[in-house]
């Protein structure tokens, strides 16, 4: 591989960081464009990705054009990691990586995202859709929490794509409860689940993507 | 294979139909066990799927258990159609069909289910909600009908997993709509979108499960 890959991108939308930690990961050479929100629903981006969505790549090595963050990471790991650091080739580990990485696509995003709507951008403030949201974000750490009793990662003895999936969504949670951070502890309540998140946020890869997300946040204010 | 799949269910969900296509589809025996949803979150079903929710299959033949409707409909396909009837093999277009079912569990069953939520069983009915989900239903709709513009499938010129995905929830719009159903017509504002969806639920295997679901759910509500 020489050329690097072409990865669309939004300062504050957790979907392309996401992406960005496996490209990271993967040591992947890749550049960022990033997309205004306003842009994403108007040709020419739509000739990237129909859904008008972040996060989308472009890889000139093998010519493909991909959408939605979890077929790119799958994409990128089937790829590019020949020794299947990040996953498993063996069933049943390799489907459970995908159930994880489903979870977190179907259940932890647009969850979570939901919350942020209801919390920060909705016309109307609507304590009941957002109780509903914010439920549902300890349901889904409470679910992971249990799961991880007794482990370290989410499948086997080692961080997969699955693992990783989750971050960028995660680190939001302090500031989509915003004035209601007293309803979770998240240390104490989910101790499963905060030992994982702090072993997979001490990675480098993820630390540099996590600095990385601030630093984009921070000048897309000015 | 000789031992029918396990397919745990429900009557009224639609995402273990989804799995109960690609099982008819492909032809594996398998037998159905209805979870009351009051049982969801209980033990012993949590012990099949720790994240309380069905569809979740048991694989005698393999020793798998596995949640997630994505994530089975892969495993199935992998396992089972040593033919890839319903896949393919190579890039770009293996890639292509994980970002339509991607977008299928992230973009349209979660939002759609939303739609459901705030029309039918939230504590108060509540308009900018209501709006917020129906809305994008139909942007998932302009998608799809934009995608497949002199298109017959989603990837390549064949059904995939990722076509027979978004059935179950689509037969739901009319129902959700409800009294609302004068705001959107799907044959005239969607001709694409309409015309493959016409094609996908003449398939045998998909109007056999629209009938098998039909029937769980008359003898339900009994």
């Amino acid at each position: 591989m020489s050329k690097p890959i072409v990865l669309y991108s939004h300062a504050t939308g957790p979907n392309p960081w996401k992406v960005a930690i496996v490209l990271e990961e993967l040591k992947i050479p890749y550049t960022s464009k990033f997309i205004d929100f306003a842009d994403l629903k108007k040709p020419p981006f739509e000739k990237v990705n129909i859904n008008g969505r972040v996060p989308a790549i472009e890889d000139p090595n093998t010519g493909i054009t991909l959408s939605e963050s979890g077929a790119i990471i799958e994409y990128l790991q089937e790829t590019y990691d020949k020794n299947n650091t990040l996953n498993y080739t063996s069933s049943p580990e390799k489907y459970l990586v995908k159930q994880w990485l489903h979870f977190q696509m179907s259940g932890q995003g647009p969850y979570f995202g939901q919350a942020v709507w209801f919390t920060k951008f909705h016309s109307e403030m609507i304590k009941s859709a957002q109780d509903r949201y914010l439920n549902e974000i300890k349901r889904v750490l409470s679910v992971l929490d249990r799961h991880l009793e007794g482990k370290q990662y989410l499948v086997g003895d080692k961080a997969t794509i699955a693992d990783l999936a989750f971050v960028t969504w995660d680190t939001m949670i302090g500031r989509i409860f915003g004035e209601r951070g007293n309803e979770i502890n998240i240390e104490k309540d989910y101790p499963n689940y905060y030992a994982w998140d702090q072993r997979i946020t001490a990675r480098p890869a993820v630390k540099k993507i996590i600095a990385d997300r601030q630093a984009a946040m921070a000048s897309a204010k000015h």
